[in-house]
Formats: structure tokens, sequence, C-alpha cells
């Protein structure tokens, strides 16, 4: 059997993900969608596909599948456009910023008994799956402590965090994905802590920079998360776990591996600075997981639940750095 | 100029600051005062010194200086009568479990102008030194993110627990001087998170085994500590700071360098266990700076101030936990 | 201007160059070559190109350029054979096991003013070209010691080394065109030592499975070799240059960068296992520097020449290690 | 039972002895000879000790054991003498430049039946003392090839050199102990190679600064040894052992565990510099051995005989690296 992917959007993570399609052999990119022409063009010449209109890929019979690369507003009217016309999607994060909009995208999806998988590309990175096998051994008992180093080179530019719904919602909310794939139990309390100390114009913009989360389940285990728009030597992504019988990390991606020894010590190369250098492998490994989800019929390994679960951590998050209580969840 | 010592309690941290006088070529150990008439003789013994009364040694013309090492609710009275007998002090931290009682001891040592060093010894670990000389060279700017790992091999025994004040003022009292220490400014804000789970024993008491702590300062700096009773791999002492311009941590110590490579992967010893060995010079370089104040007529570099900076921490700690809200400092 | 290739050979390796050149936007495989139908057939279907017979292919005017992945003995003749059809030739390593064979080779190539470039992959592995910009930086001074480890996870099968020309021309060959790449001078002498330790059914060939060699340049410059059959821990490749102002090395890949610590201490995955994964990237990127040169007209990173002192340094190798004499070259 | 030392010398190395012995519980500093009257006086000062001629402490009835660490060429007689006195001797390496005179001195000690531990330091390193307990464990199986990687800071001064024999019975003599050690096997066969890289002067003086070795033993058990007699990023003290199990290798010590990342990557501190820092706790432990082997009765972990056998590896790589030949031994 062969997917045939229609791909929603050729900007930089449409071409991603198109890239991620025509790499895997039981699937095919049939068809692009993109208001750009010359972008769309390129998408289309470099994969030999076509280009189509939205509402026309809703309505091909060639094709199973689509991949929604459009900006987060049109997210959740094309997972219920295509969750109706019968299409598996896969959504980039977040499916809205507004919990409420999420709620009813996913009852859509649900009555349609449509495939829907949100893009949480860190759990399909090789290093992140290793620590997750890791603990699924067994090998570090029961976790009880998570703690997540997660920041950007950068800030992204001002026009975007003005739409992003904040860092919170925008770059905590992979964290809290993963905190929540890793403690393996729900989040049932959130306190969080926000500060502006990268650019001040972050703060003008009503937004952090810099932040801290302690997130407790039930049981009690808690997870730690923290955040900064800026990191010179590169894209910091850690994970570690502590649990009754070890502990287990997955360590930073430097561009190389040598280390230049000379008069004053030792230097090694900068982290790995671009986030699409950085998970390379996990966006081909999300798509691959997709394809193969449809294939089989089995469940996608990431869900709209699991999409609405992180949105309702970051807003849980950011009620908590304004009022300073800790906030509970369902 | 030699500094003549005694030493007030020889359990096991006494006998470390013992040792450590001892090898101070500006150092002298005088007296011992233990009211076990056995640890006292063995002290005598080996470092060659007399066993005194402690009223005698407060009397006594041939001290200059005193190291106090006996049981938590004695230090605030000592402190008081070794200040007002002119000799320069040297406490093991806590100065006492209740924030009022230290004021009053500070008072004191403020009013009879006396010298009083408390026992912060991770400032003295030539690894965190290093880390601090790297933070005030400038090389990554200024401080913005602190984050503190530290977890113990394994709980202390109930008995330890039911009197010495809770996780908070009894391990994490450490991290909160090293926050500050980090950080160069006072913290303003404190949001905590506690749980059992490594042992309901501890529950039971009234207490925690594993905490995370949000501070925060007035400029908006924060710092996170993360805290356990349990890490089977050894005694975890880690810290990590992100500044404007880069990030600098200090690592753990193996118990050696070997690196043994087998079919299944490689294989490190894991990290020296005991605080005593993982602290053995930090040990002996705060009685030497202590010693070295005193012979300069210089202040001493943790004080009387710090520990009861750190002790306010932990109540605040203590109420954020129980609450779920931010505690607010002076 | 796009490149159109042939492959000559599908077997294992043919099938990794056939990937590359497909992955190349300015390169096209437009055909391959192949006694076994089906492993032909499997290459045609995979990447779109025809199956054509190796005469044919010199006699192709759609083709620019051909890739040698054909058994060892094959490999001069067919060089000739393109040099004088004027297509450009990438040749797998060795050119011949005979010094003699390869310079005539060479001959006919010169004679030709065609393209050879011999395939030396090492060159093109990521970290191993960092480690050689780090050279050309000056940062550690004149080159004056290299230290390479190369061992193999297992010994290749007996019907393969009673053909590949001994230890010394099949697996140290690749180490002795990294040591004059990295050394920067041709070698002078060479003293080499031979063990057979894992496996008495190697030296029941005649060959060794356990080597060392020291190679000496006329300045005095010197590299050491260790190679061995076997390592349990994966495929150990590394490289350190010593210099007058410091060291470099690169280091090993390992599986994943999870570090996993319990009782017994810290524990990593082994290193990649297979020569084909380790090295993906240096294929990937030969094929590419070859195409670049193609493009450019400008002289191939590696070439025939390179091949041949190669050769003549493991000859030299394999006669000091018999006779326990250095060997002085040319 | 107390061991009753006198330290012979007490320069550099003599009051790290001296040190020594005072911090052995169960040993006792009771005289220093040295020529020198303020050297002499400052360990009598330091450490309580009484100065005394070498004859008196020869004849003295409160002497057990004496610690040489007087010029190489006092070495030999020094040990007869002591030897005959009844005197436990513990020797810096070497005993004497000339093979022949140290089988002349080591008759003596064994026609005597008296105690001679010479001092090679290195295998009383914790670290190496791991790797050895790791190899001894029967982790990595039979050893086949074991790397010794041993780079001095800088070069001894031109006096030093003229006297010492020459690189390989000064500085390689310890990897050639080391070697012994951890091959398990005597040396058959040794090849070396040495140049002059780093100072001209050092060729003038007709010695190497730069040195690579292999040795074989008779099973075909092989070792290289890489020298240098400069490296500007600290003492850099390696071993590695492969086995037919696996790999163990014990790594280089730096000043401290900071890593501090900027933008142009991690930087770490230089190693060790100074081998009285880098072997603190070798020194300690080679002398607490003797006392050990003293006390009851046992044969000291190293001996005379380690020593001559070390001297005839250097006679040997010497000889090696002046013909070009193999150098095959007893």
């Amino acid at each position: 059997m062969t997917v045939r992917f229609a791909i929603l959007g050729a900007g930089r993570i449409g071409q991603v993900h198109a890239r991620a399609v025509s790499s895997i052999p039981s699937a095919q990119l049939v068809a692009v969608a993109e208001p750009f022409v010359e972008a769309a063009q390129r998408v289309a010449d470099k994969y030999g596909c076509e280009i189509r209109e939205i509402d026309a890929i809703a309505a091909s019979d060639d094709i199973d599948a689509v991949v929604i690369c459009t900006p987060t507003d049109t997210h959740a009217a094309l997972i219920e456009k295509f969750a109706k016309a019968g299409k598996a999607v896969f959504c980039e994060k977040p499916v809205d910023l507004n919990v409420e909009r999420v709620k009813q995208a996913l009852a859509t999806v649900e009555a349609e008994g449509a495939t829907l998988m949100v893009g949480f590309n860190r759990r399909f990175d090789p290093d992140f799956m290793a620590l997750k096998a890791a603990i699924d051994s067994g090998k570090i008992g029961d976790v009880e402590m998570v703690t997540i180093t997660s920041r950007d080179p950068g800030a992204p530019p001002a026009s975007y965090i003005k739409v992003s719904g904040g860092i919170f919602r925008d770059m905590t909310i992979h964290d809290f994905d993963v905190a929540r794939w890793l403690l393996g139990e729900e989040v049932t309390t959130v306190m969080a802590r926000g500060s502006v100390l990268t650019d001040p114009a972050i703060g003008e913009l009503g937004d952090f920079d810099s932040v801290n989360v302690i997130l407790t389940t039930a049981s009690g285990k808690q997870c730690t998360i923290t955040n900064s728009r800026r990191a010179t030597y590169g894209y910091d992504q850690r994970m570690e776990v502590l649990g009754s019988l070890g502990m287990a990390h997955a360590q930073n991606t430097h561009e190389n591996t040598v280390e230049v020894a000379v008069e004053d010590g030792y230097h090694k190369a900068p982290l790995l600075n671009f986030f699409m250098d950085r998970y390379t492998m996990a966006y081909a490994n999300e798509i691959a997981a997709f394809v193969d989800s449809i294939e089989n019929g089995t469940p996608t390994p990431t869900t709209g639940l699991d999409g609405l679960k992180a949105l309702e951590l970051a807003e849980a998050a950011l009620e908590s750095a304004k009022t300073g209580k800790a906030v509970s969840l369902g």
C-alpha cells in the first residue's frame, strides 16, 4: 500500500515534511497547496508533485493524507475540513491557541472517526527515543523527577511573538508534551515563573523570555522545565529523568566531535544551532510513524488529545506566572 | 602569627575540622571539647591537643578561635558565649532552626564586634570556586538563570529528620546559599513543591524527600533547585549558570576516570558517594579561609548573615510548598 | 549542468553510491551495470535508472562519469577502459593490490588526461573534516605526532581475507591515507608489527589481525596506527594530532547520547557498529565532491596517486612486519 | 608496629616522600639526610625529625627504612649500603643508568635478603589502579593491545637531559614499567623511532624529544607508547587496553570540572600541569604500600627487578631507534 500525501503550506516546515514524505518508500507526495506561487512551484519541481487548491485536495480521490503546515490560526478549520473529507491528518502543533477551539476541532475528529496526529517532533528524536526506551526498560525504576532544559539560540522576530500566544504556548508547549511523555502520568498542578532578561522588547509585547515551571502529578512525581529565548552556544535541548533505581539523561548534540586542547584548555564546537539540523531525524521519523499508523490502522503515537493537554498546561503556566499561585488541572 | 584553635564537638564533622586545622601551617589545634570521653581522647591523641571543658575554653588565654561542631540546638548559645569571650567563631550551619533565635545570636555577635563564619562548605569546593571565577571573569556575561541539582545518595535516619527542621532547612539550605552566591542578588520570591517519593516514613514525619524550588530576584534572575534524598549512582552535585553571553557548569566527580567499553556499551564508575570524600578539599579550604581572615583582619567569606538569609529562604520554601503560593521576602 | 552517472557494480557499496548520486541535485543516475540480474533490477527500480552492459556504458553518450564498485581485481582495467572512453572515474579503493599494476593504470589515466578519484571516504567524514580544518587553522601549530586508532567490530569472512591482500592492504590502507592527509608530508620510513590475537584462522591464511605501525616523514614527524579486527564495543575510529601549540582529536560516535546512571555506575551505548552507518555522510560527501570537481573542472580531492601512495605504505608495512626492519620509501 | 624512616635527599621529591611518610599513622619520620643545610632544616622543622649524616642513618638503631631521593648516580651505592645495614629500601627510579650496575646492586640486595622497592609511582595512581582492577576483573577478557600516551608539559633543562640517560631512560621508563604491568607478560621485542621536533637543543645533546615505541610479547600482545617532551595543554597521561571482550582506558585529569559554553563553543580547563599535582595520591599510596609490605613481611608491589626490566627496555628502544631494527630481549 502507498499512502498518497498532500502538503498544505510550503514554508520552511512544509518543505521539511515534503522531503520526509518523499523519502518514505511507502508514501508518495501527490500535491502541494500554497498561496505563494514560487514556493509552491519549488516544492512541485523538487518532488515531482502537483500544485492544487486546498478545496481540490479535500475533494481529491488520489489523496489519503494531508500534512498541515499553514499558519496556526488556520489549523483547527483545516483539521475539521480534512477529517470530514476522510483524509488522515497530520497537523503541526499547536492545534489552536484557544483551548475551546481545540476541543471543538477534536470533537469533529472524533465524530468523523478520523485520524489526527499532532507534530510533537521531539518524541521522535533518536536520542530522546533512546531515553524513553531506557525508562521503559525499567533500568531506572519508577520515574520520580524529570528535568527539561530547553533554550533557543535566539528569540523569534517580534511579529511572530505577537501571534505565537507567548512563550508558554509557543516554546514551552514542546516541553509540556515531553513532560507528560516522560512522567507517564497526567500533571495535576502547575507553578511557573517568567522574567524578561534577554530583550525588553519581548516584555513590551507582554511576553517573557526566561521561564521556569514546576509540574506535579497526582502521585507526587515532579518535573521542572527551564526555558530561555537565548543560548549563545547553540540550541540547548536536554532531558533528565531521576527514578527510584537511577538516573538517565540525553545529552546535547555538538556540531562535531573534535576537541582542541591548547594552552588555555580544551575546546569543543558549539551545539547544532538550528532546530531543523537538530531535529532532522525527528521530522523524518514522525512522518514515518504517521504513515505506519495509516498503513496498519493503529493509533498514531501522538494525538489531538496530546495537543490539547499541552495547551492546557501552557495556559495554566501563564496563569501561575501571573498570579504567583499553583494552578490545578482537571 | 599562629591562630590557636579549640574544636567544640568531636563527632564526624568535628574530626574533619580537627584535621583541617592541623594541616594549616599557621594554625594550631590546642584543645577539644566533647562529652564522650573516647571520642575526645581520639582527637587529642591524633592531633596532640588537650581535652578541655567548654567553659574552660571560653576562659582560656591560649585559644584565639573555636569551631562549633556540636548539635544544632546548641549553636546559637555557643556563638554568643564565644563572641562574648572574644574568640573568633566558625560555626557549622545552621546557626539555629528558628529565624528569631538566629537574629538574636547575630545581634550579640555584632554588639561584641566578633568574627563569625558560617560553614557553607560548597563555596570552598575547587570546582565550584572555578565556576564562580568563570562567572566573575565576565565570560558568560550577566547571570540570568541558575540551575542547581543536589541529590543525596540516601536519606539520613529518621532520628535525624525529626530534629533537622526538614529537607529545606537541612539539605536545601546549602543550595539556597549557593543560589545567593551565584545569582549575586538577593532572592525576593520563592516558589516550592515537595513530594514524598523515596520513603513513606519521611512523609509520616511530616517532611518531603523530593523538592523543586524556583527563586526569583528583584531584577528577574531565576534559580531552580532540584533535590532528592536518593540517588543510587552517588552524591549528585551540579551547578549550572546561564548568562547573557553563555553558560557555565560544574560537573560531578566520579570515583575514577576509567571507562570500560564492552559489547553492551561504555561504563564509568559511580559518583563519589560520601559528602566527606566529595568535599574533602572544601572542608580544608573553608578553615584555611577562616584562618586567613583572622590573620589579616578581613571579613570572613561567609557570615552569620549568610546563615540567616539561607534559613529565611528555607522557611519561605516550606511555606510555599504548603500553601502553593509564591512567598515574598523582605 | 547535470553530471550523468553509471554505477558499475550493485553490491553493498554500489548501492551506497547509487543513493549518494541520486541525492545530489546536479547529478543523475542514468545506468547501472551488474551481472546479478536481481541486484541490478533493485537499483534500477529504486532510482529509476537503466540496466546496461559495461561496454555499452563506455560507449554511451549520455554518461559523464562512472563509479567503480566491482571486485578489486577488475578496478585497474575498468579505470583504463573508462579513462579512454572519456568518462570521469570514481573508483573504490584499492586501485589494485599490485603496485606496478596501479602505476600502469595511472599512466593511462594521465595519458588520457582523465579524471580519477579514489574513494578514501574517511577524508569526507564531517568529524574528520573538522579535525583537518582545526589543523589547517593553525590552532595547534605545526603537526608533530599523529595517532590513529582504527578497529573493526569483527573480521571479514575468510573468503574475503584470502583475496583482500591482507590487513595492511585492506584495512590499514585507509589509515595510511589518513596519515598522509594529516601529516601533510610524505612518509619516508615505515616500521610495523603484526600479531594474530583474535582468530587463529586468520593466521592460517598468512594474515595478521592486530597490527601497529610507526610512520616517519623526512622532517621527523611521526604517526602511529593501531588496528584490530575485533572491537566488541563497536566500530572504533579515532584520530589525534599533536602539534607544536596543542592537540586536536576527533572522538567516536555512539549510537545515541543517552547516559544511564545506576548503582554500579554510568552507562552509555556502544559505538555505531557498521561502517555504512558510521560513514553515511562521508559516502554522500565524497560523491558530492567528485561531482563538484567535474562541474568546476578542478582536481579531485583524492587522486590515483593517493591510492598508489597508500598501497606503497601497505607493502612497506608488510615487509617491515616480516623482517623486523624499518623500510624506507622513495 | 611503627616503621621508622629516614629520607635521603631533601629536594623536591624528597619533600614529597617526607610528607607521605608523615601522613601514614603507622610510619614515623625520624631523620633526614641532605647536604644543603637549609633544605635539611626545612624538612626537620616541618616534620619534627632530626638531621643526620647518611652513615649515621645506616648505623642507627631507630631507623627501619630509608627512602632514597638523592641524585641517580648515588642510588646503586646507597641501595647496597642500606641493604647491608638491614634497612628496608625504597629507591626512586632509576636504580642506575647502567644495566650491569643495576644487576650488581640487585645481587647485593638478594644476597642480604633485603627489601627493595623501586618508585614506579604510576602503578599507585588511583585511576590507573582502577584500570588495572578492571583488567584483572576479567571484564575486557584477555589483554591484546595496550596504548600508552605520555606527554610532559615541557622539557627538563639541558643540564638534566645531559645526565638523565636520554628520553627512553628518563621519561619512557615509566611507560615501559606500565606496559609490563598492563600486558601481564614480559616484552620480547622492541621497535622504536625517535625525532627532535620541539627543540633542536635536545638534538644537539644527542637525545630525542618525540618518540614512539612498539613492544611485543612472546604471545603476540602488543603495546605502543607515544611520548613528547611538550604538551601545551598540560601533563597528558593516558592508558588504554584492548582485550578480547572489550576496551578499558583511564582518562586525563583536568584542573577542574567546569565547562564554559559561549558563542564559539565549549571550553574546559587544561590538564593538571605538574607531575606532583597529578600524582599526589600516587606518591602517598606507594609509600603506604611500602610500609604495608614491611609491616606484613610481604613482597613489595614493585621490586628491583622491575627497575631492571624497565631499564633493559629503555636500552633496547634506544638501540632500535638508532638502527631501525627490532631488538629482541632475553
